[in-house]
């Protein structure tokens, strides 16, 4: 992976943009024609920071520099890009998937020097009505794939987490949990954030994480009443205000592992558990994980760029 | 009961002023000797629209018409007016506790002609390491007593529902879920508010609501991944944005009974469910239980100064 530094003495060889739109963040990359990383760039553009009618222009310019060296450069995008909310709506498609439903599947927005190519997302009907979608997160876990993750368990913390269930290549099924919206809206909003340093101080608290994430392993299937412990564990001195979020993040992290394994989608018979996403987070789910005896390792850091250069060779965008 | 219309007829039999002094709210009873309602008030003065050091000026002025007619009656209050946030801090009874406890160990706050009786809450450190804590609703409990249910299940619909098991006259475990609380955080602060009607229109929907009760019933366990569903049932169109109130708030429900039952709190062997509080809401917990099996019957709506009522004459403030 070559850094910033490098995009010029690389010039010769991009063959891709690659970018990842999501609900509040934007990123992109330059790639060559071997996938390797050639320049990268953040905006804080995410879709629900782009007025009404602006996602063309706002393409435009985040990727201005790289059109200008690169006019005919083919460009690819995953993520809420292709949501309802998004430049267009790329369809879901069901699953099980794999990358030729994908990459037979991309939409195309934009006009003439600056078009888009759009991967749509997945749904998946579950066997007990729970209708399931991701946008974005089928590319990374292809991503992963390509960097040896062949099948199994993948997982993707964050906001709206999700676990992915690989089997020959496909997505086969997979479920989303709110853990990183709960976190954040009790913390903001609740009487359990009252309790909370105001000046919003987040210091990890191990041993209150640790505590947290037991009581979810054990009892997490009466969230409820286990959010309301959080409060008594404070009012009794048993939990610091300061050590409080960690404990909450625990417990939450807790519950979704422990329903994760009561519904079969982790633990015996599960193989090979593969964390994608921020490394911090990954590194305090693959603690929780292993306080249940499950076995996980973090997957490689580019699995965006890489999944999008894997789709956009099946799509014919670049050479293979 | 008498309305306030009456106050002058039965103004010369007064033996008591009954305060209900909580969170957001503020509710008074002018009582008889022989705990007749004869007068009634509410504020908006809860204890946190109070201003430090300002709880005497609002107690002054929330009784100020009693005082001028009765200066020597006497007052009790229960809730949260006794909490650290409180006017004076009265301590938590540890449960097993019965009325004897609570009326010996009230606390006095005020001075000269406007001296007010504080209640003390409830705790409970259940065998499962998590600690409970309840303020007000221990003399609803028992103010429902007196109207006929002895022992049993005692539920108490809210912010943060309250579990209740009587046995021989006395509290002997409770646990409390955050229900309410979470409801109004994810409607006014989540992605799944955001799919909600933004006038906040709240019309009960009754399919909605049976079908969220029934999903929290059935998989309320793994509750971070079925509020997910929320919203794909919106996404998909198999839940119109004014009826997803309704769902969520059955999820929840659904999810807080499913719990109980597995707890052992409410189902087989456990006797007489009562409710008490808010009628609306009362009949919404009334249909999720029956669903699950469960008998339930709502409460006579004056236990609160029943039990204020009670106490005071237990606690030799009026003659028995």
């Amino acid at each position: 992976m070559t850094a910033g530094d490098n995009t010029r003495t690389a010039s010769a060889s991009a063959a891709l943009i690659a970018i990842d739109w999501g609900t509040s963040a934007l990123r992109g990359w330059l790639l060559a024609p071997d996938g390797t990383v050639l320049d990268r760039r953040a905006g804080a553009q995410g879709i629900m920071a782009v007025p009404d009618g602006g996602f063309d222009a706002a393409y435009r310019a985040f990727t201005a520099e790289w059109r200008a060296q690169w006019p005919a450069l083919p460009a690819l995008a995953a993520g809420m890009i292709g949501s309802r909310q998004g430049w267009a709506e790329a369809p879901y498609v069901a699953c099980p998937a794999g990358f030729a439903d994908l990459s037979g599947r991309c939409i195309v927005v934009g006009v003439r020097d600056a078009v888009l190519t759009i991967v749509p997302g997945l749904s998946w009907q579950a066997p007990d009505a729970m209708i399931d979608v991701m946008r974005g997160e089928e590319t990374q876990i292809f991503g992963a794939q390509q960097a040896g993750e062949k099948d199994g368990l993948f997982i993707l913390p964050g906001t709206h987490s999700k676990w992915a269930r690989v089997e020959a290549g496909r997505i086969v099924a997979f479920a989303t949990c709110m853990t990183g919206e709960l976190f954040a809206v009790l913390r903001a909003h609740s009487i359990l954030g009252r309790m909370m340093p105001a000046d919003g101080s987040m210091g990890h608290d191990p041993a209150a994480f640790d505590a947290g994430a037991r009581d979810g392993l054990d009892n997490g299937h009466e969230l409820l009443r286990r959010l309301f412990g959080v409060r008594t564990r404070g009012l009794f001195g048993r939990l610091a205000p300061q050590a409080a979020p960690s404990f909450l993040s625990g417990l939450l992290i807790g519950s979704e592992v422990r329903a994760a394994r009561e519904a079969g989608r982790a633990g015996e018979g599960v193989s090979g558990a593969t964390l994608i996403g921020d490394a911090v987070l990954c590194q305090r789910y693959a603690h929780v994980l292993a306080m249940a005896g499950i076995a996980a390792r973090s997957a490689d850091a580019d699995v965006t760029p890489r999944g999008l250069w894997l789709l956009a060779r099946a799509a014919g965008m670049i050479g293979a």
